[in-house]
């Protein structure tokens, strides 16, 4: 690994002061990869993220096998996942049989994952939208019941392939829907990765304007068009403390032909401690942990950072 | 090209209502090309960027041929160059024969190259920041006289691969001795990419105060750790009006290891476009010019616009 530049950390008031990466790397990213990895890569990638200093890490996918081949192994890795002490490992629930699952394997949050549009939930969820939520509030509902926190992933808030854009008042009634349900939090998705810093302000204005606190409101990036950061950035400005991200940017969504690339966590961590928001995330173990899988993987990581430094 | 998407335009309270890029792809960008580009290439890559709407476009360079080849058909490219009305073509000079040379060939804007750190105007300028000044001085003048604009980039101006951090004061000083002279533009630069919002905004906030006036700043950003845009949506929150880019991302500085491409023009207007700013440049255009440009190098283009619509 080369010098490391250190600029001056220099903020920007009115940013938190803190914000939480939540390290979708491992399920997020993974699910997209083609070849199975083997389960002793995930073990040890999530213990390098856990080790990097990340305290809230998606660790993997209940998603039935059949449609996600790549995670068909969920039950067997969170049986031998070493779970650090102040680290959150949520898992995604798409039903009550995959809530049953996730109860069975001790997890402590789940995360469900609805869709802004309707053409989108038919895709990835095979049901309308309000199918969906109807899907989804049991789950929710016991999830609750039960002592778990439950994240809620809303797709294709600022641009979807097919419908194009999405109006904001839609995606706004559609997080409405989600977080009624009792969702702890919302992370709203640009899953195609077009949007631009105006569209991220006037989306959390509404939403706030709606009644969501903007506490427990995630932003989830994809640098498609290498816009992440300034978005990032803008989120920030409105309060937004919860950041998702993807170690060396793995991942995307298989079933949207356009979405390439989460935003890379060690391109975001470059902007955070350039600003002095604190993370507790080390990037240079983290720079190292996307080498390492990059080699596992048998192609370079698409981050700047990793690029530059690794 | 697929189809692409076409996001709500939604602006941002106080930023410019109009940005002027200044494209800088044939001269920052093809000089740290290893393989020598055809004259009839670049003159077709002029034209395209004329044709796609850029108005400012930094056309070639006279610094002395040993030590930048690239552009050692500078004379001939300018007396073949189809200079179309209202594009400006400034040409970089170094000293007082290049600016001879740049009269003979009837440019209308010379650009003039500062150090914000001594080691890096030893490596570039082979000698002090104050000698390099004392050297432009002159040539400056006599440009002035001569009805030229000018426009002063200065380099490393929030990180230098050897020095490391680089003390805003010091840069705003070295800033200021260049406006000194008499020049008419200032073009911030990060040339090692490490930048971040609040540096950014403290540096233009320390030139605002020095006295030297934000219309006359362009910010110049490279994409080494990805924080080119949010820099950029810095900046513009500033008041800052002229963004340095270039098409396809071509370029970096052949004299500082680190530094790696620029900020990609179509991912820059990818941002404006979405904040409802103008500029005058058909992204359509600028991309399918990338492409055809990437073809004559011979390697893709490292832009995520170039890559997603290309």
């Amino acid at each position: 690994m080369s010098a490391r530049q250190l600029p001056d950390q220099i903020g920007w008031d009115g940013l938190p002061e803190r914000v939480t990466i939540c390290e979708v790397g491992p399920r997020d990213g993974l699910q997209n990869e083609s070849g199975v990895v083997d389960l002793a890569v995930k073990l040890e990638f999530l213990d390098r993220l856990a080790d990097a200093g990340h305290t809230l890490i998606e660790a993997t996918s209940f998603v039935h096998p059949a449609w996600v081949p790549q995670l068909a192994d969920a039950q067997e890795l969170l049986a031998k996942l070493d779970r650090r002490p102040g680290v959150r490992y949520p898992v995604l629930v798409p039903n009550a049989t995959g809530l049953d699952r996730a109860l069975a394997a001790g997890v402590e949050q789940i995360a469900i994952f609805g869709s802004a549009t309707e053409t989108f939930a038919r895709k990835n969820l095979n049901r309308s939208r309000s199918e969906s939520v109807a899907m989804f509030a049991p789950v929710v509902s016991r999830a609750r019941a039960e002592g778990l926190a439950v994240r809620a992933y809303l797709s294709m808030c600022f641009g979807d392939p097919w419908e194009g854009r999405v109006p904001l008042r839609q995606v706004a009634d559609a997080a409405g829907e989600l977080m009624a349900l009792g969702c702890t939090e919302l992370s709203v998705g640009d899953t195609i990765g077009v949007a631009t810093p105006g569209q991220v302000r006037a989306l959390l204005a509404m939403l706030s304007g709606d009644g969501i606190d903007l506490d427990q409101v995630a932003v989830h990036f994809h640098d498609t068009y290498g816009q992440a950061l300034a978005n990032t950035l803008a989120a920030l400005q409105c309060g937004v403390h919860i950041v998702d991200a993807s170690a060396g940017g793995l991942g995307g969504c298989p079933y949207a032909e356009s979405a390439t690339g989460n935003l890379a966590t060690e391109d975001l961590l470059w902007q955070l401690d350039g600003l002095g928001v604190q993370t507790g995330v080390d990037l240079d173990k983290l720079v190292s942990t996307s080498v390492w899988m990059a080699e596992r993987l048998g192609r370079p990581s698409p981050s700047r950072v990793v690029q530059a430094l690794g």
